[in-house]
């Protein structure tokens, strides 16, 4: 491709001007839903609207074209129809538009006289030295311009993992499901047609980008295999690429072929570029957040061997099936553990790893346990469950039936179980933080959900340093892949 | 066992006079707590508290003993020592108590001694006709006599789905997941130590159960596996049971064996056990719940076909991918059907199975396509992503960033979008409700998570006759099982 990828790429994702073409008063239309998503965010650039009929949004007014604007542009977004999008690149070009996401559909996703369109529209834009995202595209966002350029309403948290998705409401939506599950994003892409600008030009700038920790890709067919596995062999040594690949079945494959026009290609082929180039497979949706989110905030264990720290006994049995099925090894307590363990738990505690608490409601034994099994040499990575978000799980119940009388006197006692579970469960969740700085092993942390989101927002919660998985089946995978991780890292000498 | 055993598992899910024996003024003691929760969800029967110290709990005075209660006492609940439990089986027997919930734990869960205490406690309660439950157990709940006698402050939705798990945290967690989830629980036993009633009872009596669809069993070991087969050939093809079986691995039945004495047995024993009884297993705790609400909400398919429809394409891909994998056939659209859809759809939709609405904001016309599909001959089942709960997608942008200065004028036009939103998928709810109905097919659908969990009491929406699955993960493996179940029934001739 053109020399100047990683000049466009740089401009999408920190524009210090940006302008919308085809804005619009009419609140059903991309040009007015957009502009409004990157006003409620607090964009940190300049935004200008562009609609030669006039108009405003918010107080921000039309500009005829983007020439009238008498500022250097770097990114365009453009809303208007298809056919007409060719028609304003020289106006781009004249803007000083480096790259310009084509939002517009009706390209070569829906018929043979898209494509062509399409193939025109290319040789347009590189004539005038511009560079393309999409066209048929939800957009893009970067956290580090507080800029969500996205057609769906959806807030994207800020944080480490940059995501480039073949598919916009799969993509958008991952994006939003993640942020409210407290996984913060530097980057996002939605792809589109890939008509320029692809997926290797986005990998090769998250490689370099240093607001990103881990990369997660959703892949229905790369264009240019060869230039990824290469990428990939050269960054994932550095930095973790999470990958989901779809479209891997003959259903799913023509599925893929008429949602994004890809050639989902063979499964094979596909399983063994991502093992070479030490990619991570995540085999669910789910686990496209899991893992990416675990990569950012979990250092990488030096080999199997786990304990499991469990409140209650059946947790510490299903979770301890898990570990040994994911391949872990739930190797028994050495003595000195033993002994430490047992001045701290009733003397009917289990005796033995996974560790069953028995239910104790001293959190602050949890936490000692918890210190205990992590600065033990005999263990390298650990997995808890039920401490953390325990207020959660005391906070579960709901007003199903009629209010009792004495609902007051009630409510204040739960009040005080709730603060008291709370309090201590928080400051279990701190010292989960300091041991796997310390320490550097994983602590994988399994909790009930939170009934009530707004926690993440408002309470004091090491949100950003945590990963908090709400089934054991999670947890295990999670420590799973970040031992196989550790072990294809020390393969690579790292 | 004695003969007596329904009578009792009766008088434990229906009775009409309990009382708590060890009721504690202390905020911090179960014979506290339980009795709270018991009155906080409006038991129907009466509730009477015993302590010889005297006290009284809300306004409830203690008794000095059961004798002096005056009443028939139907069901006990136990909270005293270990020690103690024995002696106060005959006043328990004068008082004419059934069964008795013996929740204090120290007995064979801990200890030689311990064991030797229980096996004698059994004799005793024998001796006066007095059946147990317990010891070593978090409690009962059943919804016909909104009674939630549990330890933790769980309060379980009302519903068709009995649960008896060989846990109390797992259990009572699960109990409260899944409420919040939006099953219903028709009855709910935490079995402990199972040293008299045990699985085979509570099984025998969730049969006969009119208040009972769907069966859900935790299991670490069964005490009499032989009778546990005998009932399910019997019972599986009129109600289905679902299992989780932990203990599988040599760290997990270790595990168990130190959690709850079982004897988890050989995996081959037990997969042979839940083949040949008909049970449907759950592989992960989150399955548990999936399948048995699918059980009690959807009808069971008449074969494999399957009809995928999307909001997006990106879902429509992956939801193929898994769907083949799992064993559906993702057949082709019949023409008639194709016509119909292409007369509803714009003319870039995907034009085959999966049918991918291509993100058309027209929800009306989504129910439209459901409709086709659905009234096919050609499918046995459906697939729908994305309209379900389109207003939580909808309303998961947060108040991540400063607020903007035009905040209010943004905030209605999100209302007034929001509201199209919601209104149209909840139509579309009614409509899968009803299209079931109508058409004995399954409408398996997924949703985003609600960001706001009230939405499940406060708006109007089908959540007793409709299951949404925040994954096409969790969707496609229960079609899946509901498709094996058809098979199953068939195989039996019903």
């Amino acid at each position: 491709m053109n020399g100047n990828d990683m000049e466009a790429v740089e401009a999408l994702f920190n524009p210090r001007r940006m302008a919308i073409v085809g804005a619009s008063t009419n609140l059903a239309k991309w040009g007015n839903i957009i502009p409004n998503n990157i006003l409620r965010d607090g964009y940190k650039g300049e935004l200008y609207l562009v609609n030669p009929r006039g108009g405003e949004i918010q107080g921000i007014p039309f500009h005829p074209s983007l020439a009238a604007i008498g500022k250097e542009i770097e990114l365009a977004m453009i809303t208007i129809p298809a056919e007409a999008v060719e028609e304003v690149i020289p106006d781009c070009a004249q803007a000083g538009v480096k790259v310009a996401i084509v939002i517009s559909g009706g390209f070569s996703e829906s018929s043979p006289e898209g494509r062509v369109m399409e193939e025109s529209l290319v040789r347009k834009a590189h004539e005038h030295g511009i560079r393309l995202v999409g066209p048929n595209t939800m957009g893009i966002t970067s956290a580090e311009w507080s800029l969500t350029a996205l057609m769906p309403p959806v807030g994207p948290r800020p944080g480490h993992v940059a995501f480039a998705a073949q598919s916009g409401n799969l993509g958008t939506q991952m994006l939003g499901w993640g942020s409210y599950r407290g996984i913060g994003f530097s980057r996002f892409v939605c792809i589109g047609n890939q008509c320029d600008l692809d997926f290797a030009d986005y990998l090769e700038y998250f490689a370099r980008d240093e607001q990103t920790r881990a990369i997660l890709l959703y892949v229905e067919g790369f264009h240019r295999p060869r230039r990824i596995l290469e990428l990939a062999e050269e960054i994932s040594t550095a930095k973790p690429i999470v990958i989901y690949k779809a479209g891997g079945t003959s259903a799913g494959s023509r599925a893929a072929a008429s949602h994004s026009a890809a050639l989902a290609g063979s499964r094979e082929i596909y399983q063994g570029m991502i093992r070479q180039g030490g990619m991570i497979q995540a085999q669910t949706t789910e686990e496209m957040l899991d893992f990416s989110d675990a990569l950012v905030k979990m250092p990488v264990p030096q080999g199997r061997r786990t304990a499991i720290l469990s409140w209650g006994g059946g947790w510490a049995v299903v979770a301890a099936d898990l570990c040994e099925r994911a391949g872990l090894d739930v190797v028994p307590l050495p003595p000195d553990v033993h002994e430490e363990l047992a001045s701290i738990l009733p003397s009917y505690w289990s005796k033995g790893n996974p560790v069953d608490m028995v239910g104790i409601l001293n959190l602050d034994a949890h936490t000692r346990c918890l210190e205990v099994l992590a600065a033990s040499e005999a263990y390298d990575a650990i997995v808890s469950l039920g401490t953390i978000n325990a207020a959660g799980a005391f906070g579960l119940r709901e007003p199903l039936r009629e209010t009792p009388e004495n609902e007051e006197s009630e409510a204040k006692l739960n009040e005080v179980r709730r603060q008291y579970i709370r309090d201590r469960s928080t400051r279990f969740a701190y010292r989960v933080v300091e041991l796997q700085e310390e320490l550097g092993k994983p602590i994988v942390t399994v909790g009930m959900p939170q009934r009530d989101s707004e926690n993440l927002e408002t309470s004091d919660f090491p949100w950003e340093k945590i990963s908090i998985y709400t089934n054991p089946e999670r947890a295990a995978r999670v420590a799973a892949m970040l031992v196989e991780r550790g072990e294809y890292l020390r393969s690579r000498g790292v």
